[in-house]
């Protein structure tokens, strides 16, 4: 070969190369992953169960992933977003009922005193989100949580928690649906909570949010217009057991992937793994104190109650084969407004 | 006009026009329809909902339409489909617990004694669908609904009943899903039972099945393996009131299209309209005793508490605007096996 040929076809080569991985990257779904087991699961998983000639293909219609929310999706300390609004919600019940402002733990909350507000009881929890969250029609109540949304801010970061939604996590569920498949989020928080933002958040419509529910009522109001009002009784108790017990009243199908980060999500992540043929169970570990937090006994610190990650589901991750996504390793990039 | 020019100008209308009248045949997405009030107003709704410059247009995300199924999408005398399945299962259960066969209402069941069956009390049929539709896994539930449906075959026509389905509603849901609409089945029958085969016979998947629902309890087999046992506390009785409150429960929007056939469907038609812009409510009257049954009060006959259409419904139809549907008079064919 003549060196300028040579030369020409190694530029041309080189080209080529060059080409390629620049085709690569753009079009690589998951730019925030870093290369490693978490990101080559995802990918392997897509292929394997969406390739016509594989052995594992799932039809479309099958296709069903899950996404636990708080941890998974978005932020969820160093409190629940839901349980600051009902919080927030209180000065509005009380001037509408002024009598609770001296009945504890509407006292309490009223006062401001964030030490004696991080003691309520559970049962005083109970009294706050039964007087928040039931009463109104459910238009009322979505009109809410839609203004609570606009104003207020995470108090580490000073954004809205719309802003707070992990950034590798939500590639990864606009390349699940890329690939044909149904993106649910199932989630101890509440379902009408949930579909407020959901569809504009992560594009998951409100049919697609399966969430602690309670009743409804129907009835009409004083103009004879029909209306539908948020009860106090609890129909599902999205957590735990709850999550396939709610994936089944509400999916009637088995998912083929679960994504949690907490021991609310073992049951659910169990299931999806009981399932035939290739299934996929993941769990996001916040070991990442500098970019957002760390937390719960799998990293060697205190169980903070708030989406706890136990030395025990982290060997059962081990036995199964459920992914364990490490923040610190696995995301070049935390949240979607980093760059 | 020289007449030679007249001539062929007159075969080139001609033609044009035949040409027109052939496209519009062979494109009409309801043949089954008579022209008329009932044909006129679905297709103007989606014109009108669809058509992106219209004043009426609804985003393709909140097109959701439900329908009622028995007496709406298939023929429900002259019993329900699903308590037929409950009467034949007796003796499935009856060999696992022996016990039951001198107990009553199995004693009854087991007698074969058709008169004495059909006037079992609602107590006696609520124990008999407790004993056939709970205690098992949520998979062998669904395998003994497919099999049972192989094998049972309507009195009147001997054929299965996912083939007694209504060829115009066929049309509608397809036609609704071909212009971006989302169906939903919204059933007092059991979710898991229609769940069983709404998918081959309506193209309705799971996910988009609204049924009357039970509880599931999450545990694990013998093996260790997961499972969902079927249990007999009721979560949601979809009819009447339940039907806009299971709508909210699992789909989370106000419909734009409901379709029923008796009282149980007067909330959901009532909800759907009350919506803001354009919504469609329709009613199957069951007026042709001779292609299919007629019943009710509002065709002058006894109400045969299976599908009642009361003439209070007829009459809150008119003043609200909802249509119709003659199956005499609207449809020209009723079954899909029918040419």
């Amino acid at each position: 070969m003549k060196p300028r040929v040579r030369f020409w076809l190694a530029v041309a080569t080189a080209a080529a190369l060059l080409f390629a991985a620049v085709a690569q990257a753009q079009t690589d779904p998951l730019p925030s992953w870093n290369e490693g087991a978490a990101k080559l699961a995802i990918v392997r998983f897509v292929q394997s169960t969406t390739e016509k000639a594989s052995a594992k293909f799932v039809p479309p219609e099958e296709r069903i992933a899950t996404f636990d929310q708080d941890g998974t999706l978005w932020v969820e300390h160093p409190m629940y977003a839901q349980l600051v609004y009902c919080l927030d919600r209180v000065p509005e019940v009380v001037k509408a009922k002024p009598q609770l402002a001296k009945v504890e733990p509407f006292k309490t909350v009223l006062s401001g005193d964030r030490e004696a507000i991080a003691k309520l009881s559970r049962k005083d929890l109970l009294k706050i989100l039964a007087a928040t969250l039931t009463g109104m029609s459910v238009d009322e109540f979505s009109a809410e949580v839609k203004q609570w949304l606009l104003s207020a801010k995470h108090p580490r970061w000073g954004r809205p928690y719309t802003e707070l939604t992990y950034a590798p996590m939500i590639e990864l569920l606009k390349y699940l649906r890329a690939n044909g498949y149904k993106t649910y989020i199932v989630t101890g928080g509440g379902q009408d909570f949930v579909r407020a933002y959901s569809e504009a958040t992560y594009g998951v419509p409100p049919e697609q949010v399966v969430g602690s529910a309670g009743g409804t009522s129907y009835g009409y109001d004083k103009n004879g217009r029909p209306v539908l009002t948020k009860d106090p009784k609890l129909l599902l108790n999205d957590n735990n057991a709850g999550k396939p017990e709610g994936i089944h009243l509400m999916i009637g199908r088995r998912p083929h992937a679960a994504f949690g980060n907490s021991t609310g999500d073992r049951q659910m992540l169990e299931y999806t793994k009981a399932g035939d043929g290739e299934r996929l169970a993941m769990l996001v570990l916040h070991d990442d104190a500098k970019r957002e937090y760390a937390y719960g006994p799998a990293v060697g610190l205190p169980d903070t109650k708030v989406g706890a990650f136990t030395q025990a589901l982290y060997d059962e991750a081990t036995t199964h084969g459920w992914v364990v996504i490490s923040m610190k390793n696995d995301w070049n990039r935390i949240f979607t407004f980093e760059k």
